[in-house]
């Protein structure tokens, strides 16, 4: 005999493909729905809002399904009840039974009202603060005795909603085959990047050694010097070579700009990592003269914070990079509060990293040769990513064209 | 007790790996050999030369062994007999053990001397004519009673050298990978297109339909109005599409040029090749004013030549199409005589036909975001191919503006 | 000041994704919709229905649009009219504004019914018999004198269904990744085919050189043998291989079969064509015995129909590969009826033209390692295609194994 | 006026291609060489032995390209001097003018003998300890006082040799492309493994969490079980996966064995994380009876040392996982002495972070589905890289299989 539950979805449910989607999940967990209700938004701006009832063969696969739809917004109708909470016995360890978030903007039922969760990320703990506020917490950070919520009862989570407006963003689809014109795209970018700076958002690049590799490195500190960047997170490899770039006029020991493709300056990169070691920082070798161009000087000159996760690969490392790599992500999810635009170029490491910790109103833009790597960092994390697979050098040069006679002051 | 036979190789074989692959051929096939002697040239520009003494267990073996040796420039020394020729005794087939021919320059020992092959082309069979001239013959061109050599008997090949001077070739290597600059190889490109050109060598484009989709026709329709592009190789799909683009703006129903990224126009293409199919040709089109611009026009208005090889996926196809595909190829190879310099742009299909029937001397470049097609192409058919992993579309946008301005006239 | 038409989708168009897709085409085209009304089915085996007045700012825009989204299978409410017929006046050329299909269920209203279209293929022309029977016709095989569709009026499209039941499509994606595991989806898509068989339906194998290349050559002709094949659709390349692997015991000179991965035999698969050329067809080579296993050689002898389809690229060719692609397409069509489930490995070429071909209700899979080329297929033509990236060698010998113990006779 | 230098090389310099390297470095500088003499080996195992003038216009491009030419074995005959040592004067910092190890054989001139470097890795400082032993010295483990050689005089590095006898190592070519049969390379593996072993050999396996995706996880813990992996080396995600599979059935969510696609369980493996901090560790999960098999319970179980080393993306992470990443690179050096074979297995990160530790002369073999990961590690440190291109699942099913009828006591 069937045991059913009603779950809501309220929202843009038809055209972000919300209501498909937990129909699917209903059937392909084997339970099945009956529509008890549906209302169509009439235009494109009006709200839509579905009831389904869902049955499944026995109480175990309906609990199980009901935590997997409400990761999606659709919420039990039935959930008056507040959101239970307990204490953390252990630091580092969250009670049995934790809720596991999602990046989508969640509200929490407790005495008696809705909550909303202030820094939505996914796969954390929810933890109740002592005034009532409710944060995401990774399970790293949890104190015991903190009080974490459990379960999914009195939890409602928002879906996404769709990009208003035109948008770059194309529909059922996250990516932007390799062969499509990539000029609209990276004027559609440079206008994004606008209007995010409009709106009072920052944009956060991400950024991998082929961009220095690439010969784009000249273009992207333009970037940081004009001011169209307000966070950069990358990793050793791409500061490395930055300075390398900068200093010796090689990256990985190939020459940036012109000349023959000798190879050459195998050690450059270590030579650079090693004196930045001796000025203790890459602000010490900016200031000491060291370092006199190039991405990370423009951000130290133009304060733009900076964080380098270390990696088990790196040679140095340079003094800058957290070597601890817990450290490193909580550094980031510090500079993220304000961020409405993330620039990911020919990074997969960092960038799937970034994408873990962004809540998923984030418009993401992923830029990589590479189809794989766009396809695996599209459709990760954030519900606005928009994958581009394309050479990065020629991108970022192209972006900043656009962008430059519009500089930001 | 085994047997042995001693094989000569002569030109840059220490620099061009010819050595160290023959060694490599000979271990593999599980044979073995001894160095008789050797020469290495003094600088290099100086050839070297080396005699081995192969030995196998069996004639069969050795006999195989010497065949693959053959193709990589190791003749046999002990071959002052003459080359065997048997008449061949139905049209469209080869006698029985013809010789297989590699695209490297090769001779053959008739009437005493050696008489040079003029076209050398690989997987043919080998023809003397009744002057006693020696030309490759495709399968299916060989008619009855044509004078087919048989054996490896009376051959001599030519290992390929190495291409001399500063060039993009890197060692051991025919890949530019994408993690590489890019404004270099478009430099070094379109220096190796004015030497050839200055060299009276013609310029052969093999073009696939992304040339187009990536916004690039118009960088190549410039190309081919300033003079660079003398032969012209592409399938129903690029000229249909570089048609719609100029006749519809669209290309497979995308907008080329800025607007929105809206889907429309689905049948674009199909009207387009219609309409061309209603005036006989494309030809007849540009002078009925139907087609005004493009890479196609371009190639009508200035007389350079082109062939279309159809493909079993075309629709239409266009009326200037070669439905029949072994007489496409035909018409490929009447256009190839000297071409000197070949570019593939993000082509399969027509570039590996076009590699199947160049000379081993002609320097091609190969153009595509996908790295397993560039190495696919690179690896084939010449020796001094270089694959370049990029985004098609700014590649001929940044070649065509290098070499824009010193159009040739 | 806007002109509006009111378009009616039905079907299962909510969980199929056609609603979303309208409203998205509508909005991308600078249009708007209001929906007028609609109707969600209870279950998932229930069909729906939408009623929507789109907008635009003129005439043209709203007219391109319609076609649009009839292709989508959103049709015209007010069109009672009759569909206009005109004739060609040429062959080989459709009248100027004919309907160009898709390979949805199409119907034609006619003396004031509606005709069903007999065999759905895209990019077509529609051509009324003189029975009133409508077919889609390919713009190369359209006589003067025809009665071609012109306009969209008098026209309904069936948008298309999700495939039914427990099924190995996923939701809103086409494509299995690379980081899958494959076991389900070889047990999965032998399912499908044992499905497909037990309704009647024909199953279609698309294949490409590779399948021989990595071995898998023997677990494709023991599904031949078995009777799991019903049509065959190949290159030169691949039957040149296949027999090639067989009679000589190489495929592209490597050995298939253990022993050294040895350089060798370059010229084996050209001696394997210029004996199967002398014997006049593959049958004669196989009654003759010279081909004594295989795919090919199974094909021969269960009388499975295949078609090779001829490209530029093609050594020799085999006797029975159509040299005019045309023919070669047509070919392949004539053998399309009653097909239910087409399997494409490590085809590119053949299997887009397949895909061209098909009608949408065909059930797809695409096998291939390369991401780009499994994205480019899935995403064409069939509506039910399954993209799987993954090495086809061992997927294809993992199938047989699935199939072999249930072989049909 | 040019200056010149002579350089030396000896060892399998033609077979293995490092005389080739070694022109094509001087001649890519712009530099030149004139052969001074030249000695080739008789037989595939004698070695050769090569003297070359360098000449450049200046010495500082001769000094540099030495340095380069030295990384390839080619040493200044002219070097009868000792090594230059200096003090480092701070922690983790080399002095300048350091010298930059390669991987290769190296020995040092000091007190008027050569002394061998103990342990060849790339990227690091020569410390000569107090006894006179010379090891490479990562710079963050540079302690002030320690005597480190700078400059290249007295330095001495021996060129890669091609691994001896039969070897699946393919000339000029360290990659297995996908179109090539995976059945004789899993064979020929195997058989490396098995060499390895007798030869009192460890082996290291590297792997990614897409072994465990693709269903290939019980198969890599049978190889562990049967005593075939000696060092595991990992990150938080394979172990996460390697354990939610075992505990939950899942990996990423999605079912390891049979039963639908269906999505479910995403938050499945913070679960299994949060439970393992619960215990403290993996091996205390395990002795609790959390943890019942998989490959990190059979790791626990054989007590084969296993070093997981974090990254930024982690979630948790699991507590055996190295959060400082400078210390699970020493952790990784720690266990390398004797490992004589590497199989990378579908890891990226992981697998470059050991590619920097290895000596050039462990056999490494690097499977994964993406050609661009194998080209790209393939390439790096070891000159006994063998990529293969394919997909991991079946390959360690097939290796598992291979070995399995062998095991080790």
């Amino acid at each position: 005999m069937a045991v059913t539950e009603v779950v809501e979805i309220e929202g843009h449910i038809v055209d972000s493909l919300i209501l498909a989607k937990v129909m699917d999940i209903i059937l392909a967990a084997g339970a099945d729905y009956e529509v008890v209700d549906v209302h169509i938004g009439k235009t494109n701006t009006d709200v839509s809002r579905a009831r389904l009832e869902v049955s499944a063969d026995d109480d175990a696969t309906l609990d199980a399904l009901l935590v997997e739809l409400q990761a999606h917004g659709a919420n039990r109708v039935a959930q008056q009840q507040h959101a239970e909470v307990v204490e953390a016995d252990s630091a580092g360890v969250l009670p049995a039974g934790f809720y596991s978030t999602t990046n989508l903007p969640t509200a929490v039922r407790l005495a008696g009202h809705w909550t909303p969760v202030e820094n939505p990320e996914m796969d954390c703990g929810l933890v109740v603060l002592g005034d009532g506020r409710v944060r995401t917490v990774p399970v790293h950070r949890v104190q015991a005795g903190d009080r974490v919520v459990i379960g999914t009862g009195g939890i409602r989570v928002t879906p996404p909603a769709r990009p208003r407006g035109a948008s770059p963003f194309e529909f059922m689809s996250s990516e932007v085959s390799s062969e499509k014109p990539k000029s609209h795209i990276v004027a559609e970018v440079a206008a994004r990047i606008r209007l995010a700076r409009e709106a009072g958002a920052k944009v956060l690049v991400v950024a991998g050694p082929a961009v220095v590799h690439t010969g784009a490195g000249p273009c992207l500190a333009r970037l940081v010097r004009d001011g169209w960047v307000d966070v950069l997170f990358a990793g050793n490899g791409f500061a490395a070579h930055d300075i390398e770039s900068n200093v010796m006029g090689t990256s990985l020991g190939v020459p940036v700009e012109g000349g023959t493709s000798a190879e050459g300056g195998h050690a450059n990169h270590l030579r650079v990592i090693n004196e930045v070691r001796r000025h203790g920082s890459i602000a010490a070798a900016v200031d000491a003269g060291y370092v006199t161009g190039g991405v990370m000087f423009e951000c130290v000159r133009r304060q733009v914070p900076f964080v380098l996760g270390g990696s088990v690969r790196d040679d140095g490392p340079l003094p800058d990079v957290y070597a601890n790599v817990v450290e490193a992500a909580d550094a980031m999810r510090a500079l993220l509060p304000g961020v409405g635009l993330a620039l990911m170029l020919a990074s997969t490491l960092h960038a799937i990293a970034t994408g873990n910790c962004l809540s998923s109103g984030v418009e993401t833009f992923v830029v990589d040769i590479n189809q794989a790597v766009v396809t695996k960092l599209a459709d990760r994390g954030s519900h606005q990513a928009l994958g581009v697979v394309t050479d990065v050098g020629p991108f970022v040069s192209a972006l900043s064209e656009q962008l430059s006679s519009a500089a930001r002051t």
